[in-house]
């Protein structure tokens, strides 16, 4: 399996599409998921060009995983989540749509089950809200 | 939230409670999850003691996760599964039920849906079997 530079990822990166950005730097780009499971649900980019984990160069995994953990603390603070879910997936038969690694950050709240992305497309303003609120926390 | 030392895993790291073990170093321990959601779901538990990612040293993460792939890339190998999930949970209600930090690998095949840990404990002649051809491949 290859990478695929046509990836909407990649466009965001480059800054081809727009996207409701949270954090960026030298390692990746952080923004809200459109299609959000729950209330808050952000990505991890990193800018580094892989399909996924399994062809990632190690290095830019290790440099991320800080950085992830940085931005679960954020969402909490800012969403007041009971908890927080990681999920990254590997190929189409796990899950995955977009074909540039990325590394899903999901609240959960107690009592609300989650499911995949099924709620559909989020407000904008929505998103814009939250993407400043978990910045400010970062 | 805090550690508590007298958790399952913690246990499994002392050598007080067996395992199916996998891969071993300094860093983490591999081992077969006894309640799979599929054949060859693999967990990946840092030896540092921490509650889940939010309270985990971040050198400790950044150490992990050229592991975590290593791991995928072997169970991938070693079950010929066509994608594989990783999924991180912090707190019940995101679904985490032992309170050390562990990582999810988890194979995906086509036509099967992925649920919950929900197809009760695995045989443990199986589980022997597949520790041993996931080592094999590390």
């Amino acid at each position: 399996m290859s990478y695929d530079s046509t990836n909407v990822f990649a466009k965001i990166l480059k800054g081809d599409l727009p996207c409701h950005k949270v954090y960026e730097d030298e390692t990746a780009l952080v923004m809200m998921d459109i299609f959000p499971q729950s209330r808050g649900h952000v990505l991890v980019i990193p800018k580094a060009a892989s399909r996924n984990l399994l062809d990632a160069d190690p290095a830019t995994l290790s440099a991320l995983m800080p950085l992830v953990q940085r931005v679960a603390k954020a969402v909490q603070a800012a969403t007041s989540a009971d908890g927080i879910r990681l999920a990254q997936f590997n190929e189409a038969p796990a899950g995955q749509t977009v074909f540039h690694l990325h590394l899903h950050v999901i609240p959960a709240y107690e009592g609300q089950s989650l499911g995949a992305h099924g709620g559909g497309k989020a407000d904008d303003a929505e998103l814009a809200g939250l993407a400043k609120d978990i910045a400010a926390r970062l």
